[in-house]
């Protein structure tokens, strides 16, 4: 049998879904025989150099998909043509022990963007996908310093269990920046959490059970909607104008819904880089106060403005009542820290802290710590200085890209900060194809629907532009363009296809 | 108002219950006047140097118990008599928002344990409470050594994002280590987790739906209950005998309550210290198997051995079918790194790797890094040679002192390995008393209650070796044992009374 299959082994792509997508292909390309037999598990498991319960695990997938048979004794085999699912495994001590899982890991409420976050990407190729900082910017030596600093001269109690609501130190800085930028707050009104995404986890974890609404902007990030998927509770879009979410639609869907909490990134809306404006950010307040609905506020942007005036945030309007706050060092500054934070009002965050236990215990004492030295030092606020201009540089090069190699009609946002721009194409041009043909063509970006709960936004596209060179800005822009041009007609591929293991945030 | 009230930051403890329960006290010393005004908000903020929320939630939670009244505009008093719960705060405005948790967070849910993780500890006192490694004996300057490699020779990739599964590099070590110990493992089938509690956390969230049974030893690991408590899953204790858990009662909790998994420690089990023997591994794995019921193994404890030899894992024995595996080396090594693993069959693993995403995108590639250099380098290695001895020591000179200072009736443990032993006292020894006493006198253990699901277990105590040194253990036995002899009566306390704000494990 030819089973043209390379495992990669450093995929997130499970070998057992690698191989079972290998035999899938190798029969629609006719390699294999119909009803065939398979080769017995031992053997390809030999062949391929995995485990035997790894080429078990893919049968029962093929099997479960009505793809293949199995029959005790005598071996698997294809299926002649696709039929009803058949859970039969090879013998009885092979089937599958594992048939239930929980809502919260349900294929069904996390397949979609599961599908999503594993983009094939060259690697060889441009991404404009992951809303990531610039790898070249980020200050290896400062951060190796601090943490050589904390090591040499604290020692062991870094490297000891702390406090579950996080280092005192580090969140004594935090509190110290948030009242820099007008927010009431203590040390202790403050969790630090393993970057933003536990921060929004353990936040709607605490307010949202299954079924619970949650009002969201929509399109908007990606790890919120995973979140609202794996606790069954029920997304409610309202719709945003160019200040920001409309607060008398916002008032209906509290009156109709009664959600249990509004989540909003009032700066650079992730994705589409939308500034709430301070008026309509006061108006929205006002609505929530009125209806006694909590505001979930995610800031991760904030203090990436290059250009305009800073607006004060909800938490800091509201003097940190019933606004809950959420930040992270990951865009700022190193993702590959997973440092973030989130500060409530005390009622609250003393369950954020106890969930939090029940999570993982407290996040490192040793980042928190060596990241504490870097701020202390210094390190963040120059190296803010420094990014804010290289990202503004290289927006500016995405525009002039835009405008060079884009057709009339498509339409896109002039970010003041952040990391991406979000573009809207022409109706004529067909989204998904243009996706696909681009992927091909080596260059990736995050399609819109990666942002909606319900598949809708496939016409719209975010590109970042902070962790590509100017060159690269330049060539991938030019070859989506051209491809649009072409009306997403495919090309030959460039290079060779691997797989994306990165999360796109 | 006399309000003896030492804010303390650092604690997790909150600020606004630590300025409750300092209300509390002064009200029941006859300091505040019954029926008399509290200071106005701003004022006691003022005082406190905290926000006035803090003080405003510290009322809220006094009269949601009835402590307190407030009538709008003219204050806050004390009540007469503790009365029914009156939840109506200051003014309109600031009546709580936050009212209603989900179960997951539902203090009635984590209360328990909760209350029992902050153990109020003399700074300046001895504590067996914590099963930590022995703090000075951390390789600190290897540690930093590896963190100093990988930053210089990695740089920028070790601060992005990387795979949700984990660093490749250090799942291909812990792979070959687990085979080194008997499993059939691939790299493929690790999820890298923030320490062990994670691991469980999300094992535990796959399967666990509310209501569902989960098969526990009892008492067990604090940390698996309290997760069982966020997923309102329904812990059902198998006894143990000598061997570990009895198999023929482990087969009728199997018929009755059709538990999602059997949770054990096989090993050095927390806080029993018992070591499930070699048949009793088989047995058990041959009814789990009848049932077709997934074992999740708990080996946080395995390569930790001192004495005696060394036993296959469920997971070897099962050859990786049907066993989930997890272990951290937060004990091993340094609690601080928060770095864990679980390795599952494919179809399980998949979930695990979905759900980590959502709730953290991944742990720190960094750690994972240095932590995989460290290994690569041979310092584990080092490092568990080197302990192990001294954990041995440990453990002998805390028997001694127990043999010298401990009254007849008193029973426990001689484990070879792990970091605690496993102490019952006799009944004519009032367990609660004598925890209160200890504590008083500066010495803190972990009482039995906090491995039960149920509050019971007074009557014993989890006493760590490994981080205290053998001056501290002579003389913290000693000190338990003259309690005991005086039967708990209290002593005056020595040394200040201050917070713990670390978690027990």
């Amino acid at each position: 049998m030819i089973l043209d299959l390379q495992i990669d082994h450093d995929s997130e792509i499970p070998v057992y879904r690698q191989i079972a997508e290998a035999i899938r292909a190798a029969a629609t390309a006719g390699r294999l025989e119909s009803g065939g037999r398979l080769p017995p598990t031992r053997d390809l498991a030999r062949q391929l150099g995995v485990n035997r319960n790894t080429v078990v695990a893919a049968y029962d997938l093929l099997a479960s998909e009505g793809r293949v048979h199995s029959h005790t004794g005598r071996g698997t085999f294809l299926a002649e043509r696709i039929e009803a699912a058949d859970r039969s495994a090879n013998d009885e001590d092979d089937e599958p022990w594992f048939t239930g899982f929980t809502p919260a890991v349900d294929a069904a409420a996390l397949g979609g963007l599961q599908s999503i976050y594993r983009l094939v990407l060259s690697r060889e190729g441009i991404s404009f996908a992951g809303s990531y900082p610039a790898a070249e910017m980020i200050p290896i030596d400062a951060i190796r310093g601090a943490f050589d600093q904390v090591l040499r001269r604290i020692g062991s109690p870094v490297l000891g269990y702390g406090p579950t609501a996080g280092y005192p130190s580090l969140r004594e800085t935090i509190a110290r920046r948030m009242r820099d930028a007008g927010s009431t707050v203590d040390t202790g009104d403050l969790l630090v959490t393993n970057g933003a995404q536990q921060a929004v986890e353990l936040v709607f974890r605490t307010f949202l059970d299954r079924g619970d609404a949650a009002v969201i902007e929509e399109p908007t990030y990606t790890g919120a909607l995973s979140v609202l998927g794996s606790l069954g509770a029920r997304p409610i879009a309202v719709p945003m104008d160019d200040d920001g979410m409309r607060p008398d639609l916002l008032e209906i869907a509290l009156q109709r819904h009664r959600p249990r909490l509004i989540y909003l990134q009032p700066t650079f809306q992730n994705p589409t880089t939308r500034v709430m404006s301070e008026a309509r950010r006061r108006e929205i307040l006002r609505v929530a106060t009125r209806y006694r609905c909590p505001v979930v506020e995610d800031d991760w942007a904030g203090e990436l403005r290059f250009e305009g005036p800073t607006l004060p945030t909800l938490h800091a309007i509201d003097g940190g009542r019933h606004v809950i706050y959420l930040s992270t060092f990951s865009k700022k500054l190193a993702p590959g820290l997973r440092v973030g934070w989130v500060c409530a009002p005390p009622v609250v965050l003393e369950r954020l802290v106890e969930l939090k236990r029940v999570e993982d215990c407290g996040t490192s004492l040793l980042l928190q710590a060596a990241l504490d030295r870097f701020v202390r030092d210094g390190g963040l606020d120059e190296h803010l200085a420094r990014i804010r201009p290289a990202y503004l540089e290289r927006r500016d090069c995405m525009l002039r890209a835009l405008r060079k190699y884009f057709p009339q009609g498509a339409e896109w946002t002039l970010p003041q900060g952040g990391l991406f721009l979000w573009l809207t194409l022409p109706s004529d041009v067909d989204g998904d194809a243009l996706f696909d043909a681009a992927r091909q063509n080596g260059v990736l970006y995050s399609r819109g629907d990666l942002f909606h709960s319900d598949g809708s936004g496939t016409q719209a596209m975010r590109l970042a532009y902070s962790a590509a060179t100017p060159d690269e800005i330049e060539s991938g822009i030019k070859t989506i363009g051209g491809l649009i041009e072409r009306r997403g007609d495919r090309t030959e591929a460039t290079g060779q296809e691997t797989i994306d293991a990165m999360p796109i945030l």
